[in-house]
């Protein structure tokens, strides 16, 4: 079930093809960005198995909820590479695509005989995007990574944790494998900058998740080799700007506050019911605040634990605070602002039935919100693909796959 | 100083003009990015005080070494938009740009007299990226915002958490803004994806804070509307795969350890020299390790603790364990793989000396990441700009800047 309704004013990657050979996150995260754009992906997956990530996290009947988003807006099928014949309807499949996205073990693509060369005569002027834990040259190119991996060297990870000497505990994941979804991006980058480039090294990408990770880390590495300074965690907090953290609601839940200017602060003292507190010399402007910030947001926290994160929602919001409550799952699902712009939808799926499914980003217009179809079974396209782009005929791919081929 | 160096083969964007005006991170890292990839990036900042970001962070005499990383690569004007004069060159800058970036308070542009019908009249087939809190339209698009509301909007804070009853700290900021930094990649894939689209509506994006970050949640939607689940923080662990952690060592580091099949958790009992972990029915099994997993990471934690962090990244590497240490920015500057490919590198500042910047993200072969120059001073480009590209003299030049207009 793939048939795609036309959308109104169209998609800006309409009409470009994109091959992945990919699995797992990062590659299949930046095909679906491309596809939520309306480029047409053709996602490469092994016979019957398919991608594992099909079967991660909360599931029915097999199916994962996940996949209904990961694998929206794509075309899947089934190519056995083992296979001299499923080698050959690669070549076919890339002398047909703009772009190819990969990101199996560094090395292998080139050891199944489709080195970057080979690719380019194939198809000339394709865009060729390969990403991989560590990139593809210096000592450690061949090794295994993944986007823990690249959190951890890229200096995420170091940092998501509380100021040193509060607490024993390890630093915390953020919840995805955010190093993954970074890389990604830079993947979609890579494709559509190759695409637009007349330069003559413009077209082959190497995207690490190590690098992916370093290239957002702001101030600091400068600020270590200019200073030797080691950043270190802050926990909630921006370390110069006091007050701002989450704080503990009476309902269990967190509420985050910025009021780090002084005229913002001595509204929050107000809202608080401590006008008092604004000139209090301890607290008086933001270097008494950022040196006594304990005590500081031991106040705050005394005055948001006496009540549910909601009221204190619509108090500091009609104070003009900075704000917002930590959302959950559940927030998100009923937001107005997510709800009104279409970035939470209810999309149908022929396996699960109604699924909740993010919006794409950006938004080129309302309806470059809508999903076309979501994540499709294994070899769901192969007929769509096989048959229709590359002229087999039926038989042809029925015996391609009672032989295992696709 | 802004001699640019030659990029041998070149990049991909040479010949693409991009304008900005933005301040802050989004689309300063936007821009940041596609500068990087060879886009003639003019960033437009207030007279003489230019964007507040110049001065965040460790600085030595004022210049902050951040800044030169994220202004590096692009040209610095400066312009009053309040002036008539100002918005008359405005006019000219658009009319010569391909594609325009920025991230004013909603409206703003518009207030200005620049609204998306007036920029397209300008430059025909301009792209235009608007990058805002909550996006342009909507109950709350007219609501200031900014990273960390982003984060905690899109799901991203709640998860960056300890598993819940496990401490009463507040969830983490991951140290930077990383909300911004999603949304700016969002940005350079909107300038991109724009170019290359023929669609009526491919040529102006919008791109929310709260929504570039809800993208990347990965299940967590999906599985709340299916399930009704919503997905709880799980500290530095994964709550499916055991074991899967940051742990501490003899040097007060972390070496993050991701051994959660049989078969690696078997040779990590090994390392650790106790073998008869691997068949202990506690941990036999990967579910046996998840509901055990509180035992489990201390035992791991009791062996890693009596090891420094660099013998137990090399005791696991040779065991081919998928682990690292996790790195600060001292290790992040002394790592061969980063150094041999040039994402960690010593770049020209006249302002500051040399200065270590991150290389560019995605890499176009090595040459690539040859940075041309660092973040320039408020108004460095002025003359070429406005000269060189308007075709001013500089007695105008001289005049607009006595007046305030630039």
């Amino acid at each position: 079930m793939s048939a795609s309704k036309p959308i109104a004013g169209g998609l800006p990657l309409e009409g470009l093809r994109v091959l992945e050979i990919g699995h797992y996150i990062a590659a299949p995260f930046a095909t679906r960005v491309l596809a939520d754009l309306g480029a047409e992906v053709i996602k490469v997956e092994p016979p019957v198995s398919g991608d594992p990530v099909r079967q991660w996290g909360l599931a029915r009947d097999g199916h994962a909820y996940w996949w209904s988003v990961h694998g929206r807006n794509k075309k899947c099928v089934t190519l056995n590479l083992k296979s001299k014949e499923g080698r050959a309807l690669l070549e076919e499949l890339v002398a047909r695509s703009d772009a190819l996205v990969e990101n199996l073990r560094p090395g292998q693509l080139r050891r199944l005989g489709f080195d970057d060369d080979r690719l380019l005569e194939l198809r000339p002027n394709m865009v060729i995007c390969h990403v991989s834990g560590y990139g593809l040259t210096g000592p450690l190119a061949d090794r295994a990574c993944f986007g823990a991996i690249g959190e951890a060297l890229g200096g995420l990870r170091y940092l998501s944790n509380h100021t040193p000497g509060t607490t024993d505990l390890p630093p915390v994941r953020v919840g995805v494998s955010i190093g993954d979804s970074i890389a990604g991006l830079y993947a979609v980058i890579a494709v559509l900058a190759g695409l637009w480039s007349r330069a003559p090294h413009g077209r082959v990408a190497d995207v690490a998740l190590t690098e992916a990770v370093l290239s957002i880390m702001e101030g600091v590495l400068p600020e270590y080799g200019g200073t030797g300074t080691v950043r270190e965690p802050s926990g909630g907090r921006i370390s110069t700007a006091a007050p701002t953290n989450a704080f503990p609601t009476a309902d269990g839940g967190w509420v985050l506050i910025a009021a780090n200017s002084d005229a913002l602060f001595r509204i929050l003292c107000k809202v608080m019911e401590r006008p008092e507190l604004a000139d209090d010399p301890q607290y008086r402007d933001n270097p008494a605040r950022c040196r006594n910030v304990d005590a500081l947001e031991a106040e705050i926290a005394a005055w948001t634990r006496r009540h549910d994160a909601k009221s204190l929602e619509s108090r500091l919001a009609e104070a003009d605070i900075p704000s917002s409550r930590v959302y959950t799952a559940a927030d998100i699902a009923e937001d107005l602002q997510f709800n009104t712009r279409k970035m939470v939808q209810w999309v149908d799926d022929p396996r699960l039935g109604k699924v909740l499914h993010p919006g794409s980003v950006p938004m080129f217009g309302a309806s470059s919100r809508q999903v076309r179809w979501a994540g499709p079974d294994v070899g769901e396209h192969n007929r769509e693909v096989y048959c229709d782009l590359l002229g087999l005929d039926e038989d042809h791919l029925n015996r391609l796959s009672s032989n295992g081929v696709v």
